[in-house]
């Protein structure tokens, strides 16, 4: 039975770089794994496919009878359509838990590190098997993608050990490639406004709320500001078709390391309050955020789960 | 901050000595960390902590200001009280995964093998910290416990290559003492009702039902069995008193490896038909069947959340 190795849906460079790599791995231990992805392949991912000389896996819409490995994410609602009723033999991942259920015991590798490649990297010495070099440099986009290149307060020293380790692999310079690679990721200005709502949005149940928290990546946050009118329209859509409680909206400038958020939905003031800032015309300036991991969902989920 | 290391509720030997086994590497690694346990330590656990000289964990009702760190287990209605509240720092564990949610990453290590202590094992050599005889002794009770001795269906290549390391560092045979450590704890004349129930049982939730399996360890079925009415009238208590759909009771015989089964509440007959052998006044012999984990609730958890 082939087993599929995937990633989150709207996929970052980390979903789709850990799903090849550790399929990689498992096919090297001897398993029919096979890595697919749950949506289309970003600009900044392209970019660093193209560089390493990879294809994009396969898009696979539903479970159905494979067995699954899951990187990058554990909760199911991020996940592959049918996953309730699919048997699911490993996590590899660097999220909170939540929303995921076995049957049975499995293999869930789960470490408070800035990127599934960083452990990915652990698995392949804890195997004993070698990294080939344009393996490493999928690893590298990863890490340097979850860690807006060694910015981001989720970026731990074993992501910048595992970085300089894969570097030298890989044969490239992690600042240079790293800065090229961000910014074809981070040109958003051919994107459609339902482009932009989507690239890398996240949806999560906190307490009794459906949330969905959508992010971008920008070297221009006022480009993006300039259409907030025809954004916040397509941001209603979304919360009527979704049926959801807030959609918050973070818009990250990665060469200043700080983010404008738009929150909008019927918890939206317990947003803005969360984060201690005024939010005028439903946008804030948020001082030194750029993680929605650690800066956003963890202040969200407090704010929207007290009694 | 005291961080506090426990096992699950109603605590077996595993859940009793990876506590302290892992409370120990984390104090090597610096971190205040404190074993505890959830309930009374039983006699077969007893036993091994006389023979490698330790006490007992102090009992702790309810998780309060104390950060956690799980181990043996990982759901929350196994798991200490008020826990919903608590930050879970790690989970170390061999069971399958569910009712555990987080707010924040974590680390996670949960593998199939058949022991906690299987995988503290591989964290003593990842950490590389040395682990004491007497250490080692727990690590080796543990497994000997999940694995009845190498003898369960949990037990995998992994268990008994680090129960043959143990054996070594601890300087005992685990054959010899492992016999004498199980029969310490098959002793189930002088228990009462109540202690049968609850020696091991754990809390699952299946669907939308509550279900509560508990399992003894004897060399005599047949004296366990002489009280079978009794037994029932106690059943029905639990039942009633914790709005059980279905208690499902293991007698399990470590000479022979099978077990008997009792099964009551309103979910029985789904139970009885999950295992396709007839129970005759609501008990039945399960060849073979001596693992909780693997023989018990994959089996019920199918029956029951069929739709």
């Amino acid at each position: 039975m082939t087993i599929f190795v995937t990633g989150h849906k709207n996929p970052d460079t980390d979903s789709i770089s850990s799903a090849i790599v550790y399929a990689y791995l498992k096919q090297q231990l001897g398993m029919d794994a096979q890595a697919i992805r749950l949506g289309e392949v970003q600009d900044e991912t392209a970019f660093a496919l193209s560089t390493f000389g990879f294809e994009a896996p396969q898009f696979v819409e539903k479970a159905g009878e494979a067995e699954l490995i899951l990187v990058d994410h554990n909760e199911f609602q991020q996940s592959i359509d049918g996953i309730e009723d699919a048997r699911i033999l490993e996590v590899v991942d660097h999220h909170r838990v939540a929303n995921f259920e076995t049957a049975d015991p499995l293999y869930m590798r789960v470490e408070p590190v800035g990127c599934t490649a960083t452990i990915l990297l652990k698995l392949f010495k804890e195997n004993n098997v070698e990294i080939p070099a344009n393996i490493a440099g999928l690893m590298l986009s990863a890490i340097i993608s979850d860690s807006l290149l060694f910015k981001s307060p989720t970026c731990t020293e074993q992501d910048i050990a595992a970085a300089k380790e894969l570097e030298t692999i890989a044969g490239v310079s992690a600042q240079e490639y790293g800065l090229d690679m961000l910014k074809a990721g981070a040109d958003l200005s051919k994107k459609t406004l339902e482009e932009l709502l989507t690239l890398d949005a996240k949806e999560f149940g906190m307490g009794d709320y459906k949330i969905e928290i959508a992010q971008v990546n920008t070297v221009d946050v006022e480009d993006v500001l300039s259409r907030q009118e025809e954004l916040e329209a397509a941001i209603y859509r979304n919360i009527a078709e979704k049926n959801l409680d807030l959609f918050f909206f973070v818009i990250t400038d990665i060469l200043n390391n700080d983010s404008v958020a738009i929150a909008l939905g019927s918890q939206a003031t317990k947003a803005e309050k969360a984060f201690g800032v005024n939010f005028e015309q439903n946008k804030a300036l948020l001082k030194g955020v750029v993680s929605r991991k650690k800066q956003v969902v963890p202040v969200l989920t407090e704010a929207l789960t007290e009694a």
